[in-house]
């Protein structure tokens, strides 16, 4: 749960972060920006905000925006109707990002997950994003990802997106973020 | 046919662009910036300059750049290998596009195709693209497209790319480039 004030602010910081990542949305555009708190109300730490360019059966494109050190727990993409899960490429376009992936465990990573459900992150292979690096997750891969200190634009380039499907590590996540008007 | 020395030019040009746009890239990428002048040797009327960040069996995701009223001859991308031709979304981040597909010819278009070859080209109804604007092609669905005075820098998120099985218009078209060093 969010408050339209919170929605509001992080609507507007993801249109900052846009402009210096040079990336430009229509007026129609930014209306449909999507702030997500995976129901855990805790925004700023835990959370996501993101605009999807096109979403057909076959094809999908999103810009990803994560503020300071916010983190998308972790995850995985499973088949679905009789379809391989979701495969999805991250490319950073600016900032930095520190993308958690199955694998030996990085030693002194640049990201920890946060404290208060640490014991729900269980992959710790550390792939290390800046502008212009990228890296492709293949389907059912639980991955985590946390921004560096000045956040991060990522690109995602994918096959179709069914949000509603994925898996969450913590099952305290819903994926629908709830808006609360005050 | 391109010298050497054209294909530097073009790949200096598109670098420009693509800082212009805000795109970056690594250095080992810059060493990978295509630049197709589909055999008619008339890089700067007749061509375009690209780069692939992925093409795995599923997903494609490219930049392209094309220089002030440069054109991309008509082509379509029909079924390969028993799957559905190249499904692909069109997003123009800089400068703008007169985008050409079937439908009602559009009166006074914003481009004109070469003079020298006009008689290929078959689809006259336009799509304009600025920054922000999209237009998705779905396979085998001739197209052609035409920066408008600046240039154009256009984001393409599609499914997997064959460009060897591309059909073009005009029979003269080479998809591959041969570059002669002087």
């Amino acid at each position: 749960m969010i408050t339209r004030k919170e929605w509001e602010q992080a609507r507007d910081g993801a249109l900052r972060c846009f402009n210096l990542a040079g990336v430009v949305l229509t007026e129609e555009e930014e209306t449909r920006i999507e702030v997500a708190d995976f129901g855990l109300s805790n925004l700023l730490q835990l959370g996501l905000e993101l605009f999807t360019y096109v979403n057909t059966e076959r094809v999908c494109a999103k810009e990803l925006v994560l503020f300071p050190r916010q983190t998308c727990p972790e995850h995985r993409h499973p088949p679905v109707e009789g379809q391989p899960g979701k495969e999805e490429t991250f490319r950073c376009r600016w900032g930095e990002v520190f993308l958690y992936v199955p694998g030996e465990p990085t030693p002194d990573p640049g990201a920890q997950p946060p404290q208060e459900i640490a014991g729900r992150y269980t992959v710790f292979h550390e792939i290390h994003l800046r502008p212009g690096d990228q890296y492709t997750i293949y389907p059912d891969t639980p991955h985590w990802f946390q921004a560096g200190d000045m956040g991060a634009v990522v690109s995602e380039f994918s096959t179709r997106s069914h949000d509603e499907a994925d898996i969450f590590t913590d099952p305290a996540v819903e994926r629908a973020t709830q808006v609360r008007d005050e």
